[in-house]
C-alpha cells in the first residue's frame, strides 16, 4: 500500500495535535479519511486552506473508513478505541499517554490483532536520540566516560528535568545495566564533592520560546562525544505520527513502537 | 584473561604512538612484556617515570613472550609481521595503515589463525560517532533531513576535509544507500543555488591547536539532530588500541574491527 | 514620551514587514497610528486579531499623525520620503536598502532636522555581535588568535557566504586595522595548505528552514572565545524596529545607528 | 620598550604558574632576567629544554634587575612585595588572590608610584568574556531576554558554579543595574515553576578533565546571542601574565586591570 491510496483517520481532530495533524496527513499525500469529535463537528483553524474531512462522533464509525486511526486523545477513551479498532481491523497511532495497567492491558490485546504504533513522543529525532544514547552508554565505560545530559526549554516550564531528558537518562542508564535512580546528579550547587564514576548528571536551562534542546555528552580525558537534539517546533510530533501511520500499511498485528517505524529495532 | 595477566607488546616501541603506548598499557592495569625497534634501545621520553621494558629487534621474538602485539609501524612490515604472529599465535592489534592489496592479504590470512583487531583509527568516541552516522542516515530519509558535516582542526592542518569527516560522509552515504562522490557540496562560495536532496554537505574550520572536531548535523524543517566529536589529545589513539588488545584475550581467530572491540558490530 | 503616548505609523504597511510591524507595535504598548499604501487599502493578515488603523496613499500625509514612521519600502521613496519627514517634523526609522549615493545624500540632509535610525539589519542580536565582534578582535591579535565565521541558514538559500557572515567579517577585519578582502579565506577544499596569520576564515552550512545561525570563533593555542547568534523568526527583524521608534521620542535630530538604540556607541 | 629589551623576573619561579612563566617570557621573545625562590635554587622542570636564570631570595634584590616583576605567590608577601617594587621603581603584574583589605591598601599605595596590573584571571577570553557579558546583559533588557550562565569542568572539581561562573553573574547584574544574589537561579529540580524576568540562571556540567568552559546565554522569543569561552590548558593565565608585563612598559604608574591591557576599558 502506498501514500496515496493510504486512507488516516484523525481521532480527537479538533485536539491540539490534531489540528496539525490533518495538514500533516494530506502533505504526506496520503487520504485524510475523516475525524472523530464529540459534537460532530469540524472546527477550522486560522489558515482558511486547511483541509476538510468527514466527521464521526465515535471512533468506531471512524475506523470503518480508515486504513489506520491517530490517536492523541485521552487515557480514559484508551479502551473503547482498542476494542473498536480492533473489532474493524483498522491500525492504530496511539500518541495518548498517562495509561494505568488496564489501559495497557487493552492495547496489548489489540496488538494481537490488529498493528498498533505506540509512543510517547513522535518526533523521529528524540525517538533515535534516546535509542543511540543506550548505544553510546554501552560502549563507553561509565568509569572512563562522564554520562552528562543537558537540557533547555522555554521559560514557561515548570518543572525540571524534563521527561524526555529523564527518558534519555533512563536509556544510558539501561545502556549500562544501573539504575538512573541510583546515579542521577541534579542541582549541583555549593559544595557538591567530586563527580562520582557512573554518575549521570542532569542540568538545566530555561529561556524564552525554547520548544526544546537535549544533549547527552560523554566526556573522557582525552575525547567527548555528544549527541543533541533541537526541536524547532511542535509539528514534528504529528510529522512523525504520520510517518508511523503510513509504516503500519505494510504490517502484521502486533505492538510496534518508533524504533520499529524508523527501522532501529 | 583478565588485564592484570595479559602480556602485550609494542612493535615500534620508539615510534609516536609507542611512546604513549608504553604508558598506556601500564595504566590500563596490563603487563608491558616488551618491545621491538631497530636498534635494540628503549628511547627514554620526557617523564622519567615512563616503564621500561625488554626491548628485542625482531617481532617475532618479541611475539613469543606476548599474549598480543600493538602495531603502529608502516607498510613494509606488514607481510612479516602477519606471518610472525600468526607463526607464535600471538595476537595482533593493527593500526599501520597505507596497505597495498599484497599486505592486506596477508592480513586476512594471518586472521585465519589469531584473533586481528584492524582499524583506521582507534579512538572509541570516533569509531563510534562513524557507526552511529550511518544509523542516523538510515533512519532519517534524505528527502527531509539535510546531512551536514562541520570539522575544525589545528592551523597547521594542509589538507580539507580531514579524512575522519570524509569517513563519516561515506558512513551517511551507506547509510542512504548513495555514494558520497555524487552527492557532496565542499567549499560552498558565491551562487550556489539551494541545497539539493541527499546532498551531504562539508564545511572547515582552522584555527588554534584543536586536536580534530567533528559534527554530523540532521536538519528536517522541524527539528536537527547532531552528533559531535572533539579530541583532546592524540593519546586516545593508544587508549584505544589497548583497549583492543585487552578485548583480544578471550577472542578466536578472525579479522575484527574497533565496532567489534566496542560491542557495536 | 513614554511607549503608550507614542504614535508610530508604518510605510508600506502591506508589505512583508509591514504585516509583521502592525503587530509588533501594539504589542509593545504603543499607538498605531496609520499606515501606508499605494492603493489606500489594507490587507487582512491570517491572525483575524491582526489590528487595523487608518490607511493613506502618502506619506506626506502618514507622517502628519505620527510621532515616527517606520520605513521598510525601497530605495525609489527614500529621497521623497526624506523630504515629507523632515517637512513634518516626524522621526524616521529606515530599513530599506539598496541605497545609492543620492538616496544616502537625501537621507543625510533629513537627519539635520529628525531624528533618524538607519540600519541594514534592526535585530538587536545581530547588531550587537558584529559590535562584540569588532571588540574581539582589537582584543585579540591575530597572529595568536584565529578568526573563523560559520554560518547556518535553510536549504533555499542561494548565496554563500551570507551577507551577515560578510558583516561580520568586516567588523574583524575593521578590529584588527586590515582588508577582509586580502584576508578571507573561503571554501577550503583539496590542499589548502596551513591557515595563514590573519586569515578571516568562512564556513557553510545549509539545511531544514534555519532562519540564520552565525558564529565568530577565535581560536588560540590555549583557549577559544566564540560568539553565536541565532534567529528563531523573521519577526525580530519587526520588533528591533520597534524598540528603534520607541528609542526616538526622546532624541534631538541626528543620524543614529542600532547601536546607539542598543547603547553601545 | 619593546619585548626584546624587556627584563622581566618571576616571583616564586619554582611554583606551578612560575614554571609555566618560565617559558612563557622567552616564547614573548623577552629576556628572563631572574627569579626569587625561598631557599635560592631553581628547580628543573620536565622538559630539558627549560630556560634558566639569575635566583634571589628576596623580591627586593630581583627587583633591581628587572623592569617588571610577575608575582602569583601568596597574600602574606603582598605587604613587602608592594614596598620592594615601589622603592626600585620596577613594574608589577600581580596574580595573587585572597588579599585582605590590608594588603590591597599596600598595592593602591604601591600604584603611586609604579604601574600595577592587578588580576584574578590573566586569560584574554575570561576577561574579554566578563567584559562582553556586561555591555550585552545593558543592552538586552531582562524582561525580554532570560540570561543564563552554563560551566563544564573536570570530574574532580569539588564545588559549583565555579568561581568564573559567578564573576560572569556579577557581570551581567551589573550590566542590568541588579545584584547578582537576589536573582540567581540554580540548582533547578522537581518544581521549579516558570523562569522569573531578570533571573540570571546558572546549569553545571561536569566531566573528564575539562579544563574549563563558560557559557553566557541570552535568549528572546525570536533570537538567542550566546558568548562560550573554552580553557584548553592552564598555561593561558601565564601567557596572559607575560602580556601584562611588556604591556606596562610603557605606561605611567597606576592601577590597571586585565582590561586595561587588552585595550577594553
Amino acid at each position: 500500500m502506498n501514500a496515496e491510496t493510504m486512507r488516516i483517520g484523525i481521532a480527537g481532530i479538533n485536539g491540539r495535535v490534531g489540528r496539525l495533524l490533518r495538514e500533516e496527513v494530506v502533505a504526506a499525500g496520503a487520504t485524510l479519511a475523516g475525524g472523530s469529535t464529540r459534537n460532530g463537528i469540524l472546527e477550522p483553524v486560522a489558515d482558511a486552506a486547511s483541509p476538510i474531512c468527514p466527521i464521526f462522533t465515535s471512533v468506531a464509525d471512524l475506523a470503518k473508513v480508515c486504513d489506520v486511526v491517530i490517536d492523541f486523545t485521552n487515557a480514559s477513551t484508551v479502551c473503547a478505541h482498542a476494542r473498536d479498532l480492533a473489532q474493524s481491523g483498522t491500525a492504530w497511532v496511539l500518541g495518548t499517554t498517562g495509561l494505568g495497567e488496564r489501559e495497557q492491558d487493552a492495547v496489548d490485546v489489540a496488538a494481537r490483532q490488529i498493528p498498533v504504533v505506540q509512543a510517547a513522543n513522535f518526533s523521529p529525532g528524540v525517538t533515535l536520540m534516546t535509542r543511540l544514547a543506550r548505544q553510546m552508554a554501552a560502549a563507553l565505560p561509565g568509569r572512563e566516560y562522564d554520562a552528562e545530559i543537558l537540557e533547555m526549554h522555554h521559560r514557561q516550564k515548570v518543572d525540571a528535568p524534563s521527561g524526555t531528558a529523564l527518558a534519555i537518562g533512563n536509556a544510558v542508564a539501561d545502556g549500562r545495566g544501573i539504575m538512573l535512580k541510583d546515579h542521577m546528579e541534579v542541582a549541583r550547587s555549593g559544595h557538591t564533592g567530586p563527580r562520582a564514576d557512573d554518575a549521570i548528571g542532569f542540568a538545566v536551562l530555561r529561556g524564552g520560546q525554547i520548544v526544546g534542546e537535549h544533549s547527552v555528552i560523554f566526556t573522557s580525558a582525552h575525547e567527548q562525544i555528544a549527541l543533541t537534539h533541537r526541536s524547532f517546533d511542535r509539528r514534528i510530533y504529528a510529522t512523525g505520527a504520520v510517518r508511523a501511520a503510513l509504516w503500519t500499511g505494510t504490517r502484521r498485528a502486533g505492538l510496534y513502537s518508533m524504533d520499529d517505524v524508523l527501522g532501529l529495532a
